[in-house]
């Protein structure tokens, strides 16, 4: 099945109490491709500028990303510079220059139209909308997005969500959108806005599924060296999205299991920067950790 | 299996956005004794007041809680006040009055010194190691403990710990006694302190559980009318003690089972105010509760 996404490509800056890296690979369309890409083909949207390293563009083609979506265009590339303390739970922005980015308006290339699985990265809503016009009949579109948004383009946002299968957001975000503190009441609230599927991701507390199957409960793989969670959320989304396009339906049973794949990316990710953890990466790894998942929840089903 | 607790009997006054209640039945040994009952026979050691009311006694007894140990000395019984805001994580302590508690020195009651489950609740580790003393041989102590015994009585609670099979306390907590601010880290650090078995509680975020049986996540079951959260720790560490007891082995396997009985026992507890939920539970909600829990959790371990 083929899966594409429309996110960002960028030129990270990070600072965690383990390291500093300046200008490495990141973006939401980046850590999504190569984790949704141990899985499925993918076609990644996005722009860069003249001084992105054409090395990063190969990287992710011999991933079996298809790049044709993705432009070059007069400026810098997207930059993002952030810094994580000890906690590693929420990185402080120091800086974001949008250069190329601003002026990004995303558009499939012909024969992309017709894609099945589509991943809407946080971009601003009404772009994300113009994605869904030029899609023809996607089978199951889901799409992520932020508190920027719901601050200053919740219309449109309101508008998108009536045509998404599935939202990713994290607690805060679903509180803000939902107005209630408690997050199955506000998973209850955002289902009526559209989304048939609510993924509640609360950082190193794990993630919720809300959706026709009942509640599905994903905890954090616990790492003991989380080196830079930049991407998790992104790698999350990629792994999901990946195992669901090759498993090619979107059963209950089907969308469990791919929350557990998105996880599994996902506690791949933050043990080391950028998507260098990615580029040694291996199916048997995925495997076993998916192995080692199964047995992080597992308990006996007695009788009392 | 027999089973003793030590620790506090209380009158609460607690406030949450959906309510205000004052002195009502509460403490650390009522909530777990409670809990603990809905599988096995429970001995309970603390203290009341002059001014403790009988009713709330006939309520223990009547759940099969045996109250020999507990004492009413003169004076007023150990108060507690607080406040929940909407996030309800974590209360905002607004008065503790320690009255008949501070001079409270559990003795075990003749007969029980042969226990063979014995739960610490957070009391002062001087007195948690007095109680272990009077201890014949129980095959398995569990404790719980807080950030002011960690500040104030740290090497008597390192000499209590090389004592216990297992130590229950908050990420904070674990944080704080350990140096490590990475969880796994942190638990790794606590074990090699003498426990066997760590468990980490974080508020809504869930458990994690580290043993010799690897690591075991839980989450927290997604209650959508959280009413007060008053005494969750204790429900938690009443349901698993109690399921331990009632099963008579300490094996990996049933620890982690004994672990979602204390989550499930947790999760009935913050749906009402004081102990009201426990009054009326019965064991075919447990049950279902169990049930939806493995639920939950639940995903096909399918082949990559």
């Amino acid at each position: 099945m083929s899966l594409v996404v429309v996110g960002s490509v960028a030129l990270d800056s990070v600072e965690t109490p383990f390291g500093k890296k300046d200008d490495v690979l990141g973006g939401s369309a980046t850590f999504f491709s190569t984790a949704a890409a141990f899985f499925t083909r993918v076609m990644a949207v996005a722009v860069v500028g003249e001084d992105f390293p054409e090395e990063h563009l190969e990287f992710l083609r011999s991933r079996g990303v298809d790049l044709e979506g993705v432009t070059r265009e007069k400026g810098r590339t997207f930059r993002w510079r952030g810094k994580y303390t000890f906690q590693l739970n929420e990185a402080q922005t120091l800086d974001t220059q949008l250069n190329v980015f601003q002026d990004f308006r995303p558009k499939l290339p012909a024969g992309w139209a017709d894609s099945d699985y589509v991943f809407l990265a946080n971009i601003d809503p009404v772009l994300q909308l113009g994605v869904l016009e030029q899609a023809k009949k996607p089978r199951f579109v889901a799409c992520d997005t932020m508190n920027l948004w719901i601050d200053i383009k919740r219309p449109e946002l309101v508008k998108l969500l009536e045509r998404v299968d599935m939202l990713l957001l994290n607690d805060e975000e679903a509180r803000q959108l939902s107005g209630q503190a408690n997050l199955p009441a506000a998973a209850r609230a955002i289902r009526a806005m559209g989304p048939r599927s609510v993924v509640i991701k609360r950082g190193d507390a794990g993630a919720l599924l809300f959706h026709e199957g009942g509640v599905f409960a994903v905890p954090v793989f616990p790492i003991e060296d989380v080196v830079d969670p930049t991407g998790a959320g992104d790698s999350f989304a990629g792994g999901f999205m990946g195992w669901l396009a090759r498993e090619g339906n979107t059963s209950p049973a089907t969308i469990r299991t791919s929350m557990i794949m998105g996880s599994v990316l996902a506690s791949f990710s933050v043990e080391d920067f950028s998507l260098d953890r990615f580029r040694r990466l291996d199916l048997t790894q995925v495997r076993e950790r998916f192995a080692a998942f199964a047995d992080l929840v597992h308990f006996e089903k007695i009788k009392i």
